[in-house]
């Protein structure tokens, strides 16, 4: 039986976002089994850019839709963002060395095979409905991420 | 024999500790034993909201102890805090959807029987006492954290 | 055969560094095989202070190179850090305490034979050359990084 990673990316930020997807495309060409459980500001590297149901959406769901970044390459970073001047920064460095970007990556995992759970929570009080994350993610809530999480090696918080 | 999850919990953030103690509860639930080692700003999601010595204080632990937050609803959020709008909707959001808040997590954590240690040297640096603590921690240190963690299936640093 | 612990450290954060750097130090003393893979700020832990490459860096290495903490006692708290004055404090309240400093913590891992990894990719994003960090760090890919990981008993994202 192939060998697994569990991840669970709380965090939005477009340096660990880029982490977390790194380890599940490393892991994938391990063979290894890969599960990502996205929740919190992790649910924000799932929207999918082209869709967005505003209108179904309430006050606070719409503020915090509009307020919050669309499509993975806008993510920020957990630091040095300095108003977006650093996240450019660093995708400059990344494109030099002819590195893939985030959005590389994700798309990578997705063709990959690599599991994408959204947290069942995380989705209801922020107001995503499933139509505007990407259709690979299945909505789970806590007790099926734990079990999940049990029949793994590799559990990470990231 | 139960299966065991350790979470470890460095922050101090509200929406990071609603997340450790969502883990938490989910775990008792499906009968697994759960430690939490509060470490760092973690400390400070133990408070107990009744209780302050800060006669018994020096004057940087009087000073940490009074421009943190005291009790979990006052904690702020990872990001898009600004100056506690953010953690404020974030809650609305929360109560729209009847979810708990931290508090009711904690409680039930507590009740469930969850484990709660505190980090000796974190509590020590910060000055926190044992009484401004919630009366369930226990202090250790970091052997004993590693020893407990070594016993677990899942471990996880938040 | 020893147990193991596989530190990810991502975070370029004084607390953060201190946090793991003070489980390194732990589980060396209980006899444990303790590896940790440094990534994405995680380098800055690893900049010697007395070396730098300036010369041969492209523009955006030399900036970044530059408006980054170099020598881990200047490394910023991830939170209350206020321009430095958080971490100042903190630091006196560690001293006032008679604690070790993250230095100290450093070079006590570094004595017990803790294994220091470094990511590739970040490395080579961020340009940092090999010998601007401490000797002891080899320079692994996430592959390498995963296996070790496979073969631990507790790994944590930190």
């Amino acid at each position: 039986m192939n060998k697994r990673i569990n991840l669970l990316v709380f965090s939005g930020d477009y340096d660990k976002a880029l982490a977390a997807l790194i380890l599940a495309n490393g892991a994938k060409e391990l063979n290894m089994d890969v599960t990502i459980f996205f929740a919190f500001w992790g649910l924000l590297i799932l929207r999918d850019e082209n869709k967005s149901a505003l209108k179904r959406k309430s006050f606070f769901e719409r503020m915090f839709s509009l307020f919050t970044p669309k499509g993975v390459e806008n993510l920020t970073l957990s630091r040095m963002n300095m108003g977006g001047i650093g996240q450019k920064m660093l995708k400059k460095m990344m494109q030099d060395k002819n590195k893939p970007m985030l959005k590389d990556f994700l798309d990578g995992a997705r063709k990959k095979g690599v599991k994408f759970y959204g947290c069942k929570l995380s989705q209801e009080v922020m107001g995503f409905s499933k139509e505007e994350l990407i259709p690979e993610v299945e909505i789970i809530d806590v007790y099926e991420y734990l079990k999940d999480a049990l029949e793994s090696e590799i559990q990470l918080f990231i």
